[in-house]
């Protein structure tokens, strides 16, 4: 078994780098803020000083950080995993990223013989700690194949979609759809209170026809609630978002409510509501209809 | 068993009409153009000459017509069912209409003893066929009891949401998180093909998570074909859609998303696609897009 290291231990990261120390890898873990490490370092799991220590000591490195300039850092700053990644050693970024600054990051690994996939993920933290992770996956197909048994510890499908990059490409496309999904339940919840009715009883009448979603039967709760505990958050929605609006722009697609709700999330995260679920969506709407004025 | 006309019989009133039959009640229809009759007197089903007289022949009146103002001509007009229908007729309108209005028309019939209540339906023509619509409805409890057989031989769920206007507020919101959920995907598919990925194969990926629903499922494949068979016209849910947005005007709610979809509706019927399935809101982004140009 390919020794592993984890580069991240946030809510994905942890649940991952769990999952694939039971499936019996060698494992060694780094995270940035030393608070996610005690539980790794409690089951005998060595903690590395820096990711290039880290990336020294094992076969493959999978990160998993929020951001692209993160995922930056952690590859190319000065204690970064390509100061310590032997050739041959394989990265695979399970974060959500741009996908030209993930064929950048490949690139610039490629030069010192490491290789990249981009794998990042769908499923939620649920997904990450039940290991049924949908992971979407970029990259020369003989490195897809050598994740195989990784990804099999962390997920439940794998589907490549070509080289590296098709991944995040991948990943951008459900966060457009999500973003306009969650929009027709929050605004479909508003109207319904605003009419009168007995919303719990709409959402119950409408989950058998055209209108049945993933969010109308797990999200639509939280909007009647007004009640948005953390799940996917916000700030991290809009982050995506961010990145799917560059892939359009460059690529030509002109997609109006996934820009719509961009606009609704930056204000959402500018009233200090960034790390609510993205069910939150349905705030801005009940804000605008003068619920909860 | 009562005695049940039928006043309407396109693709949801003539499968309605249909069902009633099968189900045993004794049957009456009338169709505003005759070319529709012809099925039913081949069954040997009698076809009124006017709404007037098929009403005075029975017991209820079930009416499937397209707008409020059809509503209005076949339940008021000179030859309406107001014309003919004997205290204690119970009208069931199966119509998609402005609650506003149903309210109204339940108003004028109870001013001769005639009984109304609102039951628009979701389900489509496959539902309307098959007897698997859901039933929204909006009435006295009595009258909505009454309805119940022949509720029950066409549709499989019924729901009363409260007095007469509540079924058609409870459609409205069924059409604009349809809206939502069609753009999303639209918005994805385009994406998807825009930026070079095997958009089946993302649609299969994305079917597993937050980004599900039954439109995705269901309609993906018509906006990837750029083929929108005849479906749910895309005529008839902008119709629907200024009904929500009058609601929500009157009942203030803002409906962003909802009022997008529905300017995009009108650019799609005024180029000539109006009766293209809903699915042709991906006309518009692949458009916009210079896909098909």
């Amino acid at each position: 078994m390919e020794r592993v290291g984890v580069v991240g231990l946030g809510t994905m990261g942890g649940a991952m780098a769990v999952n694939i120390a039971r499936a019996g890898f060698p494992l060694v873990v780094w995270n940035r803020s030393p608070g996610r490490t005690g539980e790794f370092e409690a089951l005998g799991i060595p903690v590395a000083g820096t990711p290039g220590v880290l990336a020294a000591a094992v076969d493959v490195v999978l990160v998993s950080v929020s951001d692209t300039p993160d995922v930056e850092t952690v590859l190319f700053g000065p204690e970064g995993v390509a100061t310590g990644a032997a050739p041959g050693t394989l990265v695979i970024d399970c974060s959500t990223i741009d996908p030209a600054a993930a064929r950048g990051f490949a690139a610039r690994l490629g030069e010192q013989g490491v290789e990249f996939v981009d794998a990042p993920v769908t499923g939620g933290s649920e997904g990450a700690k039940n290991a049924t992770l949908a992971i979407l996956v970029g990259g020369d197909p003989a490195n897809v194949e050598r994740a195989g048994p990784i990804f099999a510890a962390i997920g439940r499908t794998v589907t490549r979609f070509g080289p590296v990059g098709a991944g995040q490409a991948a990943k951008a496309v459900n966060q457009v759809v999500v973003a306009a999904t969650y929009m027709g339940v929050a605004e479909g919840i508003v109207l319904a209170i605003k009419a009168g009715l007995n919303a719990e009883q709409v959402v119950e009448a409408l989950s058998g026809g055209a209108a049945q979603s993933w969010v109308l039967t797990n999200r639509s709760h939280r909007m009647l609630a007004n009640e948005y505990p953390p799940g996917f958050q916000v700030a991290l929605h809009l982050k995506d978002l961010a990145i799917a609006l560059a892939l359009a722009r460059a690529s030509g697609a002109v997609l109006p409510v996934a820009a719509l709700v961009s606009q609704l999330e930056a204000g959402l995260v500018a009233l200090g509501h960034g790390s609510d679920d993205l069910s939150a969506l349905a705030r801005s709407i009940r804000a605008l209809s003068g619920l909860d004025a």
